[in-house]
């Protein structure tokens, strides 16, 4: 096989964060998140939040980190409300539920949700007998690779804030999403109550930073953690990939990057004749081919099927920092040659 | 500060596994621990357990692997019996209850459990009106530096197996403690149900290997581990490591080495009359000194402070796979000089 | 107020229910379940289900019911497969997911399933990162008063057996579901796997008899209760109550009485030529009239408005055993005064 | 077998309670506790209470009290705090883990906690990687019978406000436990944050009534009733009974009635040179007798085995409201003979 579109997590991670470890290797650290470079790296993300009054946790992964914070978040009797193709509703075999919440569902427009989503949402769920909406969930990017702007964002935390709910980013992809937005990273302070800047699909081995920025959200969060099995014992190996992620701006260029290629490849395909099943502005991008132009493809590349749309096939690809423009010459070649058959 | 003995997970990784990490980092893998590197990690393991029909599954934390393992065996009105010093019962933060069920502890004796002990549980437990004990938790070694013999362990799993109860065994430190013992690690497969491989505190960055032994717990449990937030995007990153570790000795060649350094300490403490609070043939070791001695000593070295022993204080030290014999050495003069005041 | 038709569980209950609890006043029972008059009710549940292998236990209402039969099926990855409608999905405030299970939900038809909505079901669900559909709910009737006919039920049943899923049928309303359909009491015990019969709102104070057909799920049931609080210390004055119900037919004839009423309600009530919601063969209807027929009519009576349909609104009649023939003929008199005004 | 000592809840309720339901048998109410009845008994319950601040909340049973109001006072990571002895810890078949939270158990004195105990368990309790107190759970009487004093109940309290913990007072035979101490009803308004007030043990069908003063507490209460599936479709069935407990001091001299015949069989017991295992001043007491006396008595009367003493046993006798004193009489001739032989 020639290379792997399939996701942004197929490469351990970038160079520069791998010499970061590297010239760790013969230190002592202090477990637990207490150590030195977990303390730089939060006061880095602070900086580039503007922000000094923000909590900041490591955890490994992002199921992990949304189970965390929506379990901290709400109540027994109270729910969450996502999209339908949101992360927390469909691929994360029950995690949320298994911390005893219901993930409320709309349809959304786009993999988003609007203000009105939220309203239908709370005027639907009158009284005791139905769960109690306790936060909303979106991520940036989202499931199928849309952002939202600034605009947006505020008008949904605005409509959060008027009715008591709690607006949680997930940033699983934020560096790509950022990039593909007007949002920038500094505003995120004033956009959410809580958000997660994702490493792990972003060049880093494994970790992801939860960003606290709700005063209501920060006491007793580390016994949270723990108490959800995410507290890591080496959690320096995480502070110290953020560490160096976020000295320059290293974690906004592996996004740009990301996004570069990815554009690169949905000119090249539409010029092609290739029809797009959205206009994703992000890294990933969804091509529809028939089901023989697939089947050659995947002899040549790793990508994942995504869905019918009538008689022809949706396909993501997904570009990371990792991924390079002669990769993706080399596929536009041969969706050429495939098509042209 | 000179050192720390404050535990076996202050250094990053052992330099092997650093490097076959590096030699991994052109590489694209599959995500979610379906890559060749954990296929292979796992085998290798199989092949040390001299076994090829065990399940094996890899996460990344200790306190995950105890959770997710405890919640797959148990139904809702199961308990687990733990002696009251096991790590599931004090140093998890309620994660264990989290997943829904009670941990029963007894006494034990030297942070041990016996037939006896299990025996008593059950005889206690009489009806519905109370849980029923579904699994029996040990670690090798404990959470006090003791080590279960073959004999011990045989005896167990018998009591087990004649009462319906699964046996677990925590391996955190099972490197270590199986230096100090006369349990071999292919014996494991016939003396549990279920065991898992601590990689966290035996020189790996992160990842333990959970081995199932008994058919029964076989299906369904990566949805388990989804489940419980516990399957890592870049599976790889642990499978690098495992397979490195397993592909000689190189695993329980570090359990030794930290067995050795520790001997030579207690040894040398003992020649220089300070008592130790027992007798642990593992990593881990408890000089008991006065407030002063400690207090001094603190402004050298990093180490634990365990608890009162009358008018003294035990502390612990850890000695760790990167422990060098000059530190020790060094350490045992400051001991000296301290006591000789 | 002149009557109420808001639900079925508006009166205490039936006098013959009421007077078999005065006659035990003056007797000592064994508490939990384990009385004579909780026996005798078993026996006589069984003899009417022609089946003396099926387990029988009682708790106090619905939601509990619902909760411990789905979080005994259920490992911790799986998900119960509803209709949208389902009073699980909709009015039990996450009890379900409080017991950390998923309620994945399709639109279902008339309030029911199909066959086919539990293969599309599997059929989405392809892997460990998605949840593990383990049981399928239903109710008899179901939440917009239709009812499964005996066919029905088999074909759901039999899809149920071919791909390993369990079938749990919601008698809140069995009573009346039976009355309204070919669906006869002894049959239930070859169509699904677990079921309760409805005592709330069925002429009971309170109580709700779980039947266990399948022996999978019989061990450790009364363990599962206890855990989930729903064990009764003197189950005995539930025991009373449905001995009383299945000493001779009065539970059957309750169910016959409410839907003969339904059916005189709908059929006058269309003769007024007020359209219906729809064709409910059960005791609850839905009656469409306009906000200010309904203004006229809330003064007088007491009823539930179900929803908008277009610039109409539907509300619900429910008759319950209490019902008598007089009032429902009050009833349609003041609705035919107000719609001709 | 003449007459049953097991318990308090093994007649079906006091007749004045029987008198009333009958007396509401032809009524029409509001489901789920909004009736006129249960605002009845909420407003008798303040009148005793001299407080007309307090939320009041009727659930059916003890263990779905204890795990709804300690699942809705505590946070993930929190645990409860309770004597070994405590009904929570032994007889409820791990139903508070169930709802997530370890129940953290100290020796206690007597069935009762103690300041000490409260900042012993606090000390205990250091960081992060270890459960947070959040509540205590004390009851009145305890499991063995025991009373808490005012001054022991305000200096408990005290302790809980100045380390920031609730004060949950079990009172499953509150009736009893108050005639047999000087708290008076009134006064446990400022001796706890939440207490239940016990009707099945005390002469009703079922139903105990949860008692809010803490304000913290009382938001969205009914959502988390109904999220632990102990919301009551009949809640009026319970209100009814409550409403006729406390319109005069029925539920008082039930209590008082209890007692009054334990200390009659105590005192007579002790006459007759047959040792109590403990001083209970409430409705259980705890005679001593060999095995040959006790199996003479089981023929004649029930009564539960409490523990081995010696070459003795403990077996309770429990007096209940229904309980005569010509019962009482006969047990002591019946125990006469047994041991005169």
């Amino acid at each position: 096989m020639k290379y792997s579109f399939r996701n942004d997590y197929s490469e351990l991670c970038h160079p520069e964060i791998l010499s970061a470890l590297i010239a760790a290797q013969n230190e002592q650290n202090i477990g637990y998140g207490l150590d030195i470079h977990t303390e730089n790296a939060k006061r880095l993300i602070q900086e580039k939040l503007q922000s000094n009054n923000c909590d900041i946790h490591f955890v490994t992964g992002g199921t992990q980190a949304n189970a965390t914070i929506i379990s901290h978040i709400l109540r027994p009797y109270e729910a969450v409300l996502s999209c339908e193709s949101g992360h927390i509703n469909v691929h994360e075999t029950g995690a949320i539920e298994g911390t005893g919440h219901k993930v409320y569902t709309v349809a959304g427009q786009d993999g988003k949700l609007s203000p009105t989503d939220i309203i239908n949402a709370l005027t639907y769920h009158t009284d005791e007998h139905m769960v109690k909406i306790g936060v909303v969930y979106v991520s940036q990017s989202t499931e199928v690779g849309t952002v939202y702007s600034v605009a947006e964002l505020k008008a949904l935390y605005e409509c959060c804030k008027e009715n008591n709910l709690y607006l949680f980013i997930d940033g699983a992809r934020l560096s790509s999403g950022l990039a593909a937005s007007d949002v920038e990273f500094h505003m995120l302070k004033d956009l959410c109550d809580v958000m997660y800047v994702g490493g792990t699909k972003i060049g880093m081995m494994s970790g992801e930073a939860i960003v606290l920025f709700n005063e209501q959200l920060k006491p007793y969060f580390r016994y949270h953690i723990k108490n959800r099995t995410a507290m890591l014992a080496k959690g320096f190996a995480i502070g110290i990939q953020f560490e160096r992620a976020f000295q320059d701006n290293l974690y906004f260029e592996m996004g740009k990057h990301e996004n570069e290629l990815a554009h690169f490849l949905s000119h090249e395909l539409k010029s092609l004749g290739v029809p797009l099943l959205s206009e994703s502005p992000t890294n990933q991008i969804f091509p529809i081919l028939s089901k023989e132009e697939i089947e050659e493809l995947k002899e040549l590349y790793d990508f994942e099927i995504w869905g019918e749309v009538e008689d022809k096939i949706a396909i993501r690809f997904v570009t990371s920092w990792a991924t390079t423009k002669e990769a993706c010459i080399e596929l536009i070649e041969d969706v050429k040659n495939v098509i042209s058959k």
